[in-house]
């Protein structure tokens, strides 16, 4: 992890064996060459995130904020949750989004609708219960997951190929006019959405071609190549949000598709 | 509609039959005596909300950010889509947070935690697609009742209780110690959850004196008092967000829940 600044390393507190919701941050830090310390992947930081987290935040003391649930962020005085919030607390200050107020409230705005996408499709391998296994849940996961590719999938992504459509011709990878950390989060959503239903997502993907090019361009980000070839890239796996369920994505014939 | 002041008023842009998201900004403005209109409810409204959603914003011109879906409020120059974005953005200019950082982004994060259970409590009635009937999922919606009656309906509100148990003895009804947007929408998921789930939320609300308290002094503020009995404040229905299906709630008696 970079740390060659002087200030004070941001805490990421997040769960230490998936992408998850946390991978939002991890972009937006190793894209800036921020210094950060993910607090659970080191030893005794899984006990250190249990602890704040039982504690409603009262663990560091009275003052801070309460998270819910991880991610949390901890820099100085703040302990910021929801990946949303985060990410709109450090957008200005890594230098991924502009100080202006117009800009920054596009910036979360944006985040937000990339944060609902990303719970629906959580939501396809757990339609009935977070607590529950997938295993107990799995006819309604396939009726579920009908609804996310044919319905939800294509309407989030054609908003946001529609976005980068209404920018000028040599700006139409920049959801925001220039890189930001919604371009990151666009990028980790296209990963994810290709990896989880490589069939269905690999079918919208022709009518997606700016958000194709989104994601190239983040993806080739000199930083962003060595992190993602790093050992702190954690590969996707069937605990996080995007999992990969053959049985949930699209079958491979077209007269299989009409038929589900 | 108060319009007392000489600025310019905002404009809410939602859904003119149901309470739904848009609510959580209406009772925001409503608190305050803000200068607004409720778009969609005045002739030709309805039009001008769709015309700007089908334009992904740019019926207002080159600049504007795009909405994906209502509520969105404009004001001036800005087009701010997304509810806990909008609530950040009117938060200081409505006095209801204050503009210091810590305590903004301690409501923000506040206010997504109560967008995630909104979520969720929507979820309950449309498990499998929102773009489908509740008659055509009623028995996976049964099914994720029982989890969110069981599991996350008290998680959350167990979660809030828990922050205000926090606060000195004597701010005990404020989530951020003083009233704030945050307390509106924790009176309007109260008043919601009341109403979807009688007898659930009846029997929480015993171990949820906190809360419960907070939710009837937000309820007796005079300006929220006029507004709740207004014709500005719309029912509860079968369309919105919190609907009351009896079948969707818990048992009457004790052997019935634990057998569910």
């Amino acid at each position: 992890m970079p740390a060659s600044r002087s200030r004070q390393p941001y805490e990421l507190f997040y769960w230490p064996m998936i992408q998850g919701r946390g991978e939002f941050i991890r972009l937006a830090l190793e894209d800036a060459d921020a210094p950060y310390r993910d607090v659970a992947r080191a030893p005794g930081g899984m006990r250190r995130l249990e602890k704040l987290l039982a504690s409603r935040g009262a663990a560091l003391g009275a003052g801070f904020a309460a998270p819910f649930a991880p991610p949390f962020l901890r820099s100085g005085k703040l302990l910021i949750a929801q990946t949303s919030a985060i990410l709109h607390f450090l957008g200005p200050r890594l230098g991924l989004v502009s100080n202006d107020e117009k800009v920054r409230f596009a910036a979360l705005q944006y985040q937000l609708t990339i944060a609902d996408l990303v719970s629906e499709a959580h939501d396809v391998h757990h339609p009935i219960g977070v607590e529950l296994y997938y295993e107990d849940q799995k006819p309604e996961a396939r009726a579920r997951s009908r609804s996310f590719i044919q319905a939800r999938m294509p309407k989030f992504l054609g908003y946001f190929e529609a976005i980068l459509a209404r920018q000028p011709r040599n700006r139409r990878s920049y959801v925001l006019g220039r890189h930001s950390y919604v371009d990151l989060s666009l990028f980790q959503v296209v990963e994810g959405l290709r990896y989880a239903f490589p069939r269905a997502f690999g079918r919208l993907s022709k009518r997606l071609p700016l958000l194709t090019a989104l994601h190239d361009r983040v993806a080739a980000r000199p930083r962003l190549l060595q992190y993602l070839r790093s050992t702190r890239r954690i590969p996707f796996n069937q605990h996080g949000i995007f999992r990969h369920y053959p049985e949930l994505d699209e079958p491979t014939n077209a007269r299989a598709r009409k038929a589900r």
